[in-house]
């Protein structure tokens, strides 16, 4: 697995630190966006129409996810088959590149779930110290 | 670590997925900046001045890492000490959040690393496929 291989190779990826970050900046201007993120969450349970997948991600219009399957669809992370049938039906699934980024996205999941109360915490601090906090008051 | 107790709770994790989805989102706007991922790699290494910063991240312009070191200050991952020496010396350090946000963008870096060979084969033969190659030619 890349992830254990990844913190085994700890002190022989610092040597390589500043490559990694430039790779790793330019992928993360693809799978950082939310919602490649949320949909590459929502395949991982297995293929789904297009509906579907907007149904479960719930927030995201017809146009940002037809752009955001597109996109990875050209990174091959995602496979688009259509079906002959009457009305057509169009599925997508993970490939195997897909669903390997599965797991680098749910650890970096579980740290966000944890540390959200922090940095929430964090930035109220900062705002109140700085003066930038904006007023919600009625 | 963070990061081992997601992947032993993965079937617990299922089940979250959707609320965990969210939270990735809302974070990733922020951590999933390139510019962001850079230089939480930069100061991994310990306590730097803007302009070491600066100078190891390269193409990185003043302005922007002015913002980025001040999302992150006011996100509670990086602190900034002002010294009062001539001339004023300014540190900026990783936080012990900022500093377990390190493994997470490792392993993700890995994954970049690993697969960008990949993900660019994938665009030149979608490219190729769909006719939408940029001309490149003299």
């Amino acid at each position: 697995m890349a992830s254990v291989a990844a913190v085994e190779e700890h002190d022989a990826a610092n040597a390589n630190d500043h490559a990694n970050c430039r790779a790793l900046g330019q992928i993360l201007d693809r799978v950082g966006d939310k919602w490649t993120v949320m949909v590459v969450g929502t395949l991982s349970r297995g293929p789904l129409r297009f509906n579907s997948i907007m149904r479960e991600i719930g927030a995201v219009s017809h146009r940002m996810l037809t752009l955001t399957l597109r996109a990875l669809e050209r990174d091959g992370m995602v496979t688009r088959t259509a079906y002959a049938t009457i009305p057509p039906k169009v599925e997508y699934e993970l490939t195997v590149l897909g669903r390997s980024l599965i797991d680098p996205l749910r650890i970096l999941s579980a740290w966000a779930v944890e540390n959200q109360p922090t940095i929430e915490s964090a930035r109220r601090q900062f705002d109140d110290a700085t003066g930038q906090r904006e007023i919600v008051k009625a």
